[in-house]
């Protein structure tokens, strides 16, 4: 069976036959395309790290949402990856001067991978992390007790599960921008995520955003462009 | 047309035509039959509640749902009565004797009219009642300022709508029993209520427990219930 | 990557790095804090246990969702604990005195497991238990049968899957607070527990409440709170 | 503007111009076509009821769901149209002559309304029908009571909103093929009677089948197609 | 930990500890209790099977979604049980005499189990069974190829995935009472057979009623009561 | 309150202040923009008709969703548009010569007015119409007895609300590209038309595509462009 | 247990016993049917092809969802077939004269298993194919890059999951007829491709229709059909 | 009745009976309470305005939601607010000095309302805005031609019903941090601002944050915390 004739290479547009990666990307918004692992073959990835890091050699590329087989094969291909076996990422190349700072802050222990895939990503993207771990709601004294580091931050990445409240606390605490990433922990009526969803997007606080259930990575590529912006390049260049 | 003949009067049924009172409950369960008055025109209520009060002569008795039809027609009929305008509830006879006390805690002012029918059923079903309002937990120093009136309750019944994150947060405070009332307050992805309720199924607190969108009235039961249960009627009558 | 320094240890947490341990809530609720053990690797869950019995000597600590491996990591590590396979709990240390009764009724063989969790937690937080079992709605003389145990008891868990109609019928029998677990029992529109929720929050029977799918747990929290109020400790000890 | 011309008649269909009658379903059927009231004008149920009438002029013909204009008009075209408010529909010629019999049972004052529909449907369709109402299971006495009448029905119309399980427990207490009727009475999580609905569909009773929410007609005409198939026209014909 | 003594045996119960039969049905209902297999350990549904029979001698016993190691089981430890792997069912003792007729029609292959069961069911409950598979609508001349068969039954059943629209098909050519059970299959938006079933409930033809998902079961149940109401035991013990 | 500057008129924009209107569509996609009525003044209404009319002199323009006072005032303004009450539409210019046909098929009385709107919309965007109704799948009969005005259509469009059977029913019988619009026809667990969107989504013949509920603009559009494909301009302009 | 007699073959039906073939489906449509593979035997899907291909040895025939072994088997058996292991699909026999062109244009990488079925489809049935594969809106220059090959094509169908927006960008750039094809690819709240159909349903572009999730298929044959009415047999049959 | 004696004034807490303001939040969070007018009687919001004004005299205070009536009330109590009728907002006491850019930009006519909602807000709360308008992606050219606005904004505000795909365009366009406001515009199965929900969750552009249905007003808040961190005072301080 035949097909039409393809039209030939794209400006903008590395074919590598089973993908079409973005290169364009990093100089229209400033950040370069990242690869998504799950459902790729560990081989796909470890190439498509190897395409973006000699597209990009001056900055940091990331690869999230990695199956063991997939840590394992880019820790084998790239022995310079920081491969974060929590966070399920992999970092290849000089990591950014970073900028502002976003307090990743997260409700229970089983939430922690999607706070490290945030925190990993924030850096990748150029901020700085502050991770802050198990300061759920019903025992509020844990998260009155950082307080100052919350108002400290740039901006806010809110991780919980199960009724997802701690984003309505920490929202009523601070002024500082706040992104909320519901998470899948639960089991009954949670519905996957979707309770602590709909409680974030219906927050008392204002000024609280969303993003995707279990979405560590859009939440940290949010928080680090608005705590990069908050802190010009020079004056981080210069302490 | 013709129906098979009645089988004549039942044993613990007072039949209007319209409706069957359920006249044994009291006996069977040690609270009488509540007039619902959502759907009935205004003369059905008023002599619901003139039947259940002929029944229950030493009981006070209950309606609730009541239009502003229905709350000016029962008090014409039954200047007796105490009709709540907020609450749209209205009381018939002697209210019984207090025991144990019931917090009604409420998160935002939209959340008033279930609070005060819950309160109000509350108190006709024996229990005396602490009304706490407004103590939304974008505002946590409000909350915290009243934690000793919540410690000092035998049951709290928390009212919040939106994201119905204060449930938890008086959950992990208190270990007094909790029954939480999500609201149809909100816009949006709160799905008239269904944000807080899942948020509340799902309180991260434990020893929540939740009733159905808006339903003041069967949190006041419940916590009237477990309330003087809490304070033995001995110990009551003799301060 | 760095991270901002920690800024060292808070009251009333307990810091084992995967964890931080609610210390306090013993304190200010009356009630220690437990073990769940969906999630968590034994090797955990046997620590988090250990922790926690070492922080509260004098009470009963409780795990609860664990899997056949986690249920022998306890046993093996922790000789002393009693390990229920069919609630999937574990409880080390002196049990409490007990005070007051939670019946705990269930509607069919298969809500077995989550009417064997609310039965141990309700023990472990400080109630009698009386377990009836089997008395599904289909055969109405089950539950008839066992009327006057119901009565009997200070709060009722009324555990159903499927249409979940098990709440509604008790609640009409008798007038003790009544908490409802609904259960993933069932299939096709059942929804994973979906249906016996729904039923429960909308019954008809005054004063009963609900918690979470399969959430065993809480309800034996929330109904051993009430009926520890109910029966003071004085007239307990001294029989 | 024009459109292909018309192909002509139809054999089996009587065209109104804004309706298109099946007038072949009697005798494919057994039973005429009826009016659904809903979303038409008067004068159109008017015409509609008429020309039914003419067509079949040896049954009974019905309209339903009437607006209250609706039920004027019939009345005033139609002077020997039995019309009923509660159910709200319009019975136009001879009744049948009644074959077995269906006992519409229905859980609360509320629900009455969707009870007359299936009611006077089930008479239309040629049953007898024994009418049962206000019997929730908030009060077993009521049901129980009632127990003969319901066993010696020939099928059983279950009617009820809220969380539905009249269905159950009347299903469990007598062998009678049972169709239930989920209204949208109630609030909140009864999402419009979608909580009855699931509820009826997840019975733990075996034999129990439901209809739409509402649909009183769809009941009742199934009702009477299983009745008076259990009672052979001779039988009846010669009391 | 020490329970509440046992109030020892009920009568209509027969306990085996993990489970609590309801003996008393047949006398109730006229049919007697089944096995339901999901769930159960094979060494169980024997146990069960065997009591069910020694109870019951002289009618044929049942057992439902029974898994292949439970078939196995039952074929090994009953040799006169009938299984069947299709339906997944085993029935156990004489089968009884069977009064009118239920024909069982359904529209994919991928229906074939689901329409098993309702079959044995069927027969099983008492009625003579008309299998009439793989007549879809995408071919209509399939289902209209066997009009007459469905018009000569007592009750029929209708199986369906995807959209479910041979309800309203079959329901539109014939009067006789049409239960219909809405299967799993499908995919994407089917959600695991909700829209088959949200179709059936709001079939155009009238008198169709519903079951719930992949019930085979119930529907069996459901008609088989119709179809032998509709024969007199009389009128078949005599060809 | 100070805006920064407005960066002037862009191509293919008409800026009316409350609307822009992209007059550059006609070129780019063939056909011009239309009116979407809803939520939309009168006014607003009328003069963004007789803008689209100035700019494309030579088509007819189209306005949709229209109420009752928007076709007072397009007839009042636009002596020359055609106004349909039942589809709620109005058309303004010569109409384009006719390629092709739509057939276009509803199920019922009720989905008159989204057949209107289909049938105008593929008018406008260039179809010859055959407009078939109330072939309701109830009565098989309707439906044969056009099946030659399907099969001789080039695109079909088949409106059904309730369970949306018709759409698979037709798609069995001919081979013809069609277009299912489901609408909101129905009650109860239809839920506003779901019950037949998921029908059609699900629908066992195969070369079945639906657009949104009640969208009979969507399916008009897409069914016009198939049509006119199919029947070349040359071979229309010389009968 | 006895069925009664089978009424023997019916015409344009082929019975294999587990499945019914609509051997007349060809003449009827124009299209034979088809295998749909899941759930089915690899044994089964070969005969079920041989079938088909011995009743139409003239046409092409297709099998799709074949699993693994399903593929394999289909391969030993019919060396001739070509199958296709992305798109998981089979096809046997002589291909057609391929008239007008579908343009499948496809989001992201992990799209490309239902674009290929789409792809096969729509040969199978009779038009040539232009596949364009990931030109998600996140890079805009590459769907700009295509767009003389969209306007080119008689149908497209585009295939996209997540937020699906490619539906509509496509739509507003050219008129050509336009089937939508969500997928089940993304997590969390896009709930197995439900967030991208209802995008699509509700998209803004006019003249877009939609299929089910992952429908490759449908979409395949629906372009088909508009592709080869839109490029009559003669013009093609003539390079 | 008597309830406990109130515990007296809390700090930080004015008490107005209907409502207690949270007059602290400004010194907590940087910004002042908000009333939100929904549901609120006109006298209360003009009252809740002159509180807010007197207690912060300094800030600009703001209410939203307001009806015509409550617009009207204000507008004649407080000659010096500026209300607006599309946003329905209005705004009382002195705006800051306004730091950084928030682009606003809407896709459809309809829109307007959300999008004006979060300019006010954005301003109120300290930045400029730059409001860009009927930019849908049916249409892209009109998006295209923005991009340099977009590109030059601190925060963007993309604010879009129906398929809500506007978010993914411009989200793929620029860098800047971008939340994404869903409106309740379409009909069908937008199922009230759902399906643009779940698109902008489910963005394949990375970085989109999203808040509730119609939140232009958490939008604004979010976006000018943004801006006004991006851009230093004194630097805006000194043009």
């Amino acid at each position: 069976m035949t097909h039409l004739p393809d039209q030939g290479p794209q400006p903008g547009v590395h074919d590598l036959g089973y993908a079409r990666l973005d290169t364009d990307r990093l100089e229209r918004t400033g950040d370069a395309e990242v690869v998504y692992g799950a459902g790729k073959a560990p081989a796909q990835i470890v190439e498509l790290l190897r395409t973006l890091h000699e597209t990009h050699p001056d900055h940091a590329v990331l690869a999230t949402r990695l199956s063991e087989e997939a840590q394992e094969a880019v820790a084998a291909a790239h022995p310079s990856a920081v491969v974060d076996p929590v966070g399920r990422t992999a970092v290849l190349g000089t990591p950014p001067v970073l900028r502002g700072t976003v307090a990743v802050v997260s409700a229970g222990t089983s939430d922690a991978p999607v706070a490290a895939e945030a925190a990993t990503t924030a850096r990748v993207f150029g901020a700085e992390v502050d991770l802050i771990t198990d300061v759920g709601v019903a025992g509020l004294h844990r998260v009155m007790g950082v307080r100052e580091r919350l108002d400290a931050a740039d901006c806010l990445v809110v991780v919980a599960g199960m009724e997802g409240a701690l984003a309505s606390v920490v929202g009523g605490l601070v002024g500082v921008p706040l992104v909320a990433v519901p998470t899948s922990v639960g089991y009954g009526a949670s519905f996957g995520g979707v309770a602590a969803l709909l409680a974030m997007l219906n927050s008392c606080a204002p000024g609280v955003s969303v993003v995707n259930i279990d979405n560590g990575f859009g939440a940290g590529v949010f928080a680090a462009r608005v705590a990069r912006r908050a802190a010009p390049q020079e004056a981080k260049d210069q302490p």
